[in-house]
């Protein structure tokens, strides 16, 4: 069965490992995120890649969820005392992916053959595929101005309400041939429980990649999301603030309307606590699966990755078959 | 007393640490070697200028003479796992350095500038200059072919015979205006116990760098060197093989004829142990002091230091009187 995934940081690295876990091997493609990169210190640092690749490898920190386990800041402790802003605090062994990753595209290498080459170098069979290749970069507006997203997200703590969100550079950007490869071959898509504003929100704006998507889906091929937002509440991160500083709903509904509103998924997944929304999903023309969502360890990820594939492929049988439900 | 030192690495370094021991704080300058710099892992390393800077700011290792006290090696244990080559490794500290460097020059600081901000960050009021701001990189001919410099000097540990040696991109350097301030306000020159060939020859090999000693000489500012060959053999690395190699006399005697060859020196400092050899140097136009050269510890620095500024200061004094030895 091979499953693309869309997916921002630890939510959607949470959930592709649930699918690395039931999918044979190399045949799942996780596509993420790459509008939170950014330039630390000369180094090209791409924050949900790479919190999808240590879990992936089994190296990520349990704890945090990001970073590699047993991390060390000896780099970072001889910046500050250089005198150096350390609030984007690297770690040491993360430095050296982006030391990396730094050195490949400075010889000229794609970001995505960079992908491939680090998932390589860790063992990860599964393609962990960069939105673009081209450099986007989100930034928010907020009361204090514009921001870079990390500024707004590491060193401001999220503390600003956020007013209006841009892909700087996204109107560039193209489809790159490895994720449409992974589309085309698709028979089951995935959108992870990630920040639908800021996480998802910048691989769906890559000129072209809805309308894979929607290519997909016109052959039969189902896509199911998932919300991040339970009970009203983000799991991680700022999506219902985000959701509810620029006028949506936050929940599991503004979450599904955002998601309808650009024709991405057939099957929408929400949390038992969210049971009483359904109706309101299902109104927008989606399907909805109402289960357990919170993943609080492996066999979890497991379970919901289980759930969402089945799902869909429950929905691409009745599809083919013609019977609604 | 303004003091100008040209140094490459650990015996660079170490006459540098006497000399900022013994003058008047902000009135000693180091120039140092830039031949030997590199890049590794996307980021710019400048191995004789930090050797100099940690020295300097108190911060060397005291047992290997480069690197930083109490160093670890997370990043490179990292890098290795990621398959790469780590024969140069670098510690994490250090990388802090490289990191600062680097994302100050692809800002597009002049290397000088980078190098005076980093003296800065840590408390170095030494005006530490490299020789030049050009790229100029250190190429062997060996009987293994051409190579970079430290690919002979650290991968292959100095194993292959040294058969020529080049200064490639050192035709289209300067002389920067820093070091040409910094020649026009000695008082005295003094060349560092460093290998003549590869630590002191690019510095001389800058266009416009010898002219500027010749005419601070013609001013009556004295010119004091020291050899690192002691008793036939370096103090550190492959010198007096290289000499040899190259078809000179590997002593100091050998050093002497270089440096006189290109009217660098009037004074040369040699070793108790080389006392036989001052004859033979005196018959090249030198005046030569026999001291105590081999530097073991702080006083033992300040002590070579001490002299090496005398004999400058006499050797002035008795060519303002007109007094000949």
């Amino acid at each position: 069965m091979r499953v693309v995934c869309l997916a921002g940081g630890v939510g959607g690295a949470k959930l592709a490992d649930g699918l690395q876990q039931i999918v044979a091997p190399g045949e799942l493609t996780v596509i993420v995120n790459t509008g939170d990169d950014l330039e630390r210190h000369s180094l090209t640092v791409c924050p949900d890649h790479d919190t999808v690749l240590y879990t992936l490898a089994g190296i990520a920190d349990p704890g945090q969820g990001w970073g590699i386990a047993g991390e060390t800041y000896e780099v970072a402790a001889q910046l500050a005392r250089l005198g150096e802003e350390t609030w984007f605090r690297l770690g040491d062994r993360d430095i050296a992916t982006h030391l990396f990753r730094t050195e490949r595209l400075r010889a000229g290498a794609r970001p995505t053959e960079v992908a491939l080459e680090l998932a390589g170098r860790l063992g990860v069979r599964t393609r962990i595929l960069p939105m673009t290749d081209a450099t986007v970069r989100t930034r928010v507006r907020t009361d204090a101005g514009w921001l870079d997203f990390q500024d707004y997200f590491v060193r401001l703590h999220q503390e600003p309400e956020v007013r209006e969100v841009r892909f700087a550079g996204v109107d560039a950007a193209a489809v790159t041939p490895e994720v449409r490869e992974a589309f085309r071959a698709a028979e089951v898509i995935v959108v992870a429980p990630s920040n639908p504003i800021v996480s998802v929100g910048p691989i769906l704006a890559v000129p072209g990649l809805l309308a894979e998507i929607a290519a997909a889906r016109a052959r039969g091929v189902p896509a199911v999301g998932v919300s991040g937002i339970v009970g009203g509440k983000a799991l991680r991160g700022p999506a219902d603030r985000m959701l509810a500083a620029l006028g949506d709903e936050p929940s599991a509904l503004g979450v599904a309307r955002r998601y309808a509103a650009v024709g991405l998924l057939d099957v929408f997944v929400i949390d038992r606590a969210d049971e009483a929304l359904a109706g309101a999903i299902r109104a927008l023309g989606l399907e909805v699966v109402v289960t357990d969502t919170i993943m609080t360890d492996g066999a979890s990820r497991a379970a919901l990755a289980h759930e969402m594939v089945a799902a869909a492929a429950t929905r691409a049988a009745r599809a083919t078959t013609g019977v609604r439900p």
